[in-house]
């Protein structure tokens, strides 16, 4: 396929192409990404998470720069989980205005995936999976909140970021909110505000060292400029480690299983979309409704006689 | 099976042991659900959600005692969803010490369900299955916030009833958080605290008619018992409107085509768990995380040879 090579080559603009037809569904993205999938697996995949309003994407911006002065190319992917009902989309607009937006070795990109059949991770990282192939060293998985959707998508990258603010709350309930266990590097961001020192040292006592990493808790302010490179310095400590201590091949497995199981999900939801196999669906919701079978045994039919698509 | 059979004739405790064998996962209640699942069909089912504090569980417990005098049989599902770090079901014990504790006509019950293969909400209604199954004529299923799959569980229900409090922000956030469309009857309770009508009247005012139903908004002061008859009439009103204009049976085919999906994800996870095909399974898992095969053409290869679970 002609976007694949072009891809391959370090096009943008093919990788943006590919990435609207993973967003559409696109048929002719399933066959794209499996031919770009052996040449991935190199880039350094960097998952941020936190409360609305922390400041990820300013972190980002300066975080960006500071790569490209030690020459990394950057990518940046966006995701917006919002309401089914409200959508979303709002965090692209933002981000793209950024003023990294001109430089050759950036990539940014926002995701609006509503009712990707896939899911929102497996989309997500589809997408990664382009600027992995496209030759980005560094890529930065962006979610808006802190919401379980986004926790999940942020917690498959390599290396998990979970921004806070002094302001968004007492360490008892970041403990409350499950985000101690999930964070590879911690940022108490917004430094400007004042009392950001007893909120890193709340955090900083409550972190425990797992499988030979201690977190550690970075204080930044991205308004000011401060904290980043000390941040940019935790990531790549965190990259080093994980590829010493085979922490590396353990989250791709872990990956890799999330996917295998969601990639079966969507076939079976392709194999019994509305242009196949629907009304043979229809019918067997329809038998489940007046309680002629049920959802178990009807589920079993359903997979004994699965036609796999193409 | 001797519990179906319990259940059947109104066996309080085998239905209790039943749900703890669907938090367990135990082979046997898959079987059982099977089973019952031809008497269930007739309970009214209705869902709640709200952001926590807002007072659920005291509502809920003042339109148990409502529609005891009504003379219907009324059960309780509640839900606690929270992180998967952290656990749940704090909301139990609660519940569980209400004042309405030994009636036999009411039955409470919490679900306490991390890792349940099939997903919190497949749990949830063949909990809900159980109770209906019981002769229960009127389920509330109770989740503890709102997050998006609280929300999700909550509109499963036939009626669901959105609960909000005047001190919960204004009408805009309202909207944001998607609620809007999920309600059939919105709630504004602890009316004591003052403030309740202008929030009242604003969502009255954003609420819109779908599907010849106008939700209705009503209000209540759990704590001083205020509002709760026009609630129960409201929830009366919806069942009615339901039954009459086939809402009903269209809620119950969107509750089948959902619980359809997840128990083939569930199939496919008990197919290919650990102590079945789990060596096989790792192995694809293996050849993905080297590049040897893509994520989809390995979900393709094991969907093919699935060997399904009895």
């Amino acid at each position: 396929m002609k976007i694949v090579e072009q891809v391959l080559k370090g096009d943008k603009r093919a990788a943006g192409k590919l990435i609207s037809m993973i967003e559409d569904d696109d048929a002719g993205a399933t066959e794209a990404l499996a031919a770009i999938y052996p040449h991935t697996g190199k880039a350094h995949v960097v998952g941020f998470t936190g409360p609305p309003g922390v400041g990820k994407s300013s972190l980002i911006n300066r975080l960006i720069r500071e790569f490209r002065v030690r020459d990394r190319k950057v990518g940046v992917v966006a995701v917006d989980p919002t309401s089914p009902f409200t959508g979303g989309a709002v965090l692209g607009d933002r981000i793209r205005m950024s003023d990294t937006g001109t430089d050759p070795g950036v990539f940014i990109r926002s995701m609006a995936t509503r009712g990707h059949s896939g899911g929102l991770a497996l989309a997500t990282f589809d997408a990664v999976k382009v600027l992995d192939a496209l030759g980005i060293d560094l890529i930065f998985v962006e979610t808006v909140g802190a919401g379980q959707s986004e926790i999940d998508i942020a917690s498959r990258a390599h290396t998990t970021v979970v921004v806070q603010m002094p302001q968004s709350g007492d360490a008892v309930q970041a403990l409350k909110a499950g985000i101690l266990e999930i964070g590879d590097i911690y940022v108490v961001n917004k430094t400007d505000l004042g009392g950001a020192d007893s909120m890193a040292s709340n955090l900083d006592f409550m972190l425990e060292e797992r499988q030979g990493w201690r977190p550690p808790v970075v204080q930044t302010s991205a308004l000011e400029g401060k904290g980043i490179k000390e941040l940019a310095d935790a990531i790549n400590k965190h990259y080093r480690y994980l590829k010493g201590g085979g922490g590396w091949r353990r989250r791709e497995s872990d990956r890799a299983r999330k996917e295998l199981y969601e990639s079966m999900k969507r076939l079976l939801a392709e194999a019994y979309s509305d242009e196949t196999e629907g009304v043979a669906f229809e019918e067997v919701v329809g038998a489940i409704v007046v309680r002629k079978t049920d959802p178990r045994s009807a589920a079993k039919t359903l997979l004994r006689d699965l036609k796999l698509p193409k």
